[in-house]
């Protein structure tokens, strides 16, 4: 199942470490205690909708961009464990009349 | 400041409405109290992230779709309350330049 602080912590860290910041200085900055952000990261805590702004603001993104990349994540995720669709009656018969 | 809980309750509310169907309804499929669910719907509670994923089982979307709608509010919201940008010394060059 997909867990939206799973994907969320997933895209945190992500920007975090592309910015190549430390989980010290964006929790300083966020005003979060580094212990907290760490298990937001990993996915074992849920971020309250205020702490989520902090963190966003803390690394300069619009939490528009960061809700649109956990979406993204998501839709990969749903796609993966999706059950293969089988061919249907009207893709045979489609073959059939090109032969 | 733009909350995840209060864009997101808007999300659900607007889908499960668009399907017209109650609070009894969807809560009783997502297995939630109906007062829990209103209160998220209202953005006045937080939903866990296992709450989110039942709700969006219950009104039969996947995850990623409720995200990406909650972004894009998001981005609106975001762009109402942004500064109007003030014109550049650059584009009053380009225009004098032009006269």
């Amino acid at each position: 199942m997909t867990l939206l602080r799973t994907q969320l912590g997933n895209t945190l860290r992500g920007h975090r470490l592309r910015q190549r910041r430390t989980l010290r200085d964006v929790s300083g900055v966020a005003r979060v205690s580094l212990g907290y952000l760490s298990e937001v990261e990993r996915g074992q805590k849920e971020a309250s909708s205020e702490l989520l702004a902090s963190l966003c603001a803390a690394l300069d993104l619009p939490m528009s961009q960061v809700l649109r990349d956990v979406s993204d994540a998501a839709a990969l995720e749903e796609a993966a464990s999706a059950p293969t669709p089988l061919p249907t009656a009207q893709a045979a018969e489609v073959v059939a009349s090109a032969a």
